[in-house]
């Protein structure tokens, strides 16, 4: 397994690899690798011959308030950890070659992007979009993989990757979780003993409202109001938002069907986490 | 000569062209095809393999109040001028299929944009990065050419095309003038006789201050000034702006040097054209 850290060295590695007619898959990561990730990596590993893992804690994309400098950064467990899931090339750019001085380029996905964690965390997805564009755009892999926990990420992005043309396949991949149901996060490492226990209600409220679902409930207002209660029970948590919208416009729907996304944010302690499902999915 | 309406055949003659080994050059306009839109397909034509020249009227780089509706349309015109001029592929997509319905994003360049014409057509510049993104999406090519007539897009361009990492040279190519200095535009063709005549007073101006520059003087101020004055003399013209900027960033300067752009809008009647000249250039 090759690491590339330079901008230019990425290029011309994945330029002589599409001449030699090899099909590249990219894995976007802001590192901390977990299951959820290896995850990614093993199915682009199954689609692609040369599987690109990028690990770019994007500056871009975090708001003044949020936890870009205590961002978990482990460089060589994360090489060590995607080399095992079948990995080719780590491209790990700093951030003064990804936004030299006079960077003044953004890429915005309007409506999409106003509403769940969008709402919550202005300018988010124009830096995720922005640095997503980049990436492509480096590394120019026929497919991108990203993962349905962040699953208004994936909307964006597949949004994005439309209206520009740009001409690559993004494949959503299942969310992977712990024994206990709790979806992979890099930022799960953060909880209190306490909060890593109540933290579950999370996915629970979501079973709950899938299992209300398949008992023949349709009101997303019943559903969601048992959810926050479920949620709002906790000594930790605290909602930030419960919602059910359609998977691909992020529409607001009424009624659960197929294809609607149940999605939500909760603050346990002072970690936000975020995690959904797709009825029928 | 080929003509191509379709983004997904466009794509397709892309890269097999690409597949091949051949080299592609870009060159975007709006039709309504002229002497100076010509002499870039000239210039394409004499650096890649295969001339790609793109036949748009972008609606997003239109104001409300602006000449969309009437901007004049005449394919077959544009695409017998263009053949004789050494194009290979017209490629003329329809409204519809460029923004499809859904669509939602834009690519924004700051600062740049925000200066000049920007200042005065406030959207303008993202409907320009926007399409250009698409269509170097779409086409793929090694070069894309723009003319230096609108010097402040071709600046704004660059910097999108750098900033995302796009991978593609971008060529800016000599303003084409008429005889007696007027710039070439589609837009020339709704002057009136007597709009017509005193529109050269654009260039003139322009001349102006690279003869005050030769003969010594410096100061931005005075030069402006002079010209303002020049342009004002006029019975159907009124200045939009006369500026003096660094070609490249667009920054205001002070002081007249090599490598200054003085740049002017004007509207003669109620046509708007731009003219700019670039010091020792």
């Amino acid at each position: 397994m090759e690491t590339i850290t330079s901008i230019v060295e990425m290029k011309r590695a994945a330029g002589s690899l599409r001449r030699e007619g090899r099909t590249i898959a990219l894995v976007p990561t802001m590192g901390a690798l977990h299951e959820g990730h290896l995850s990614l990596i093993r199915e682009a590993d199954a689609r692609a011959d040369i599987v690109v893992v990028s690990v770019f804690v994007n500056p871009t994309q975090f708001g003044p308030l949020e936890d870009f400098d205590t961002y978990k950064r482990d460089l060589e467990r994360d090489i060590s950890l995607a080399q095992e899931a079948g990995c080719d090339i780590i491209f790990a750019p700093g951030v003064d070659d990804m936004y030299p001085e006079g960077s003044a380029t953004r890429v915005c996905v309007s409506g999409l992007t106003e509403k769940l964690c969008g709402a919550f965390r202005p300018g988010h997805f124009d830096g995720v979009c922005t640095v997503v564009a980049k990436l492509l755009n480096i590394v120019r892999p026929h497919l991108a993989v990203f993962g349905q926990k962040d699953g208004q990420q994936a909307a964006v992005v597949e949004r994005m990757v439309s209206d520009l043309d740009m001409g690559v396949e993004i494949l959503r991949s299942k969310t992977v979780r712990e024994s206990d149901g709790l979806a992979m996060s890099s930022r799960n490492a953060n909880l209190s003993e306490i909060e890593r226990r109540e933290a579950t209600v999370l996915y629970r409220s979501l079973e709950h409202a899938v299992s209300r679902y398949g008992a023949g409930e349709r009101s997303v207002e019943r559903v969601v109001s048992e959810m926050r209660d479920m949620i709002d029970a906790g000594e930790t948590t605290e909602i930030q938002y419960v919602a059910a919208v359609d998977a691909k416009t992020l529409e607001d729907v009424d009624e659960l069907k197929r294809g609607v996304m149940l999605a939500l944010a909760v603050f346990v302690g002072k970690t936000r986490l975020i995690d959904n499902v797709i009825i029928g999915a």
